[in-house]
């Protein structure tokens, strides 16, 4: 029964969830800039193995917040990450979306979530 | 650049983001009940499809909030739901965690949220 210890087959695999605020005046525009057709850096977090990569928005009360689930799958995460930071075409990428988003108390960027429960919910066969 | 069409190796998935308010005074009995060697209804999520489900709790400001994410991978997602609802094992579930949660304004249980981005990011080798 227990799920966490991944199968033989199954790869290593780092599960991350985020969440910051999104300016209540930049909902659409980020909505537009993250559309599929879009490229965006999605290469990039190809490249550094960032994998099912999604945001979801959602209003809470008058303020409006993204969350992001992505899973890693590389070795280093923090060689990769340190790595990513260092691409210009990334570092544009941020210089477009960080002044839509209000980081919470204390953080910088997106405020890492504490992962309580996974269930991998595949058929073992 | 594409990465919303699914390869044609890929399942179809629909990928599902949630949010809810939990209690505060209930974090810590809400980790120690998803901890995973609580067996909880990880059967009942695969047996309808709910795959590669995760929950992640984060403070923000006062409140506790929970966010999760899972995938499914049925055929028939509304009657999967009903199905599942009918558990009474599911019910009994629920009937713990349910007074443990403040859904947001105008919900009554947990609040779906709205994709605006995906990336596979997998080498598409």
């Amino acid at each position: 029964m227990n799920s966490m210890k991944p199968q033989s087959t199954e790869r290593r695999v780092k599960r991350v969830g985020m969440v910051i605020r999104l300016r209540p005046e930049c909902v659409a525009e980020y909505r537009a800039l993250h559309a599929d057709s879009h490229p965006g850096v999605r290469d990039l977090l190809a490249k550094y193995h960032l994998e099912n990569f999604s945001i979801f928005l959602r209003r809470i009360g008058q303020e409006w917040f993204e969350f992001a689930y992505y899973e890693y799958t590389g070795a280093d995460f923090a060689a990769d990450m340190a790595a990513l930071a260092r691409e210009p075409r990334n570092q544009a990428w941020l210089e477009v979306c960080d002044p839509m988003q209000l980081p919470l108390d204390g953080e910088t960027g997106w405020a890492v979530m504490e992962q309580v429960y996974y269930n991998c919910g595949a058929d073992p066969l």
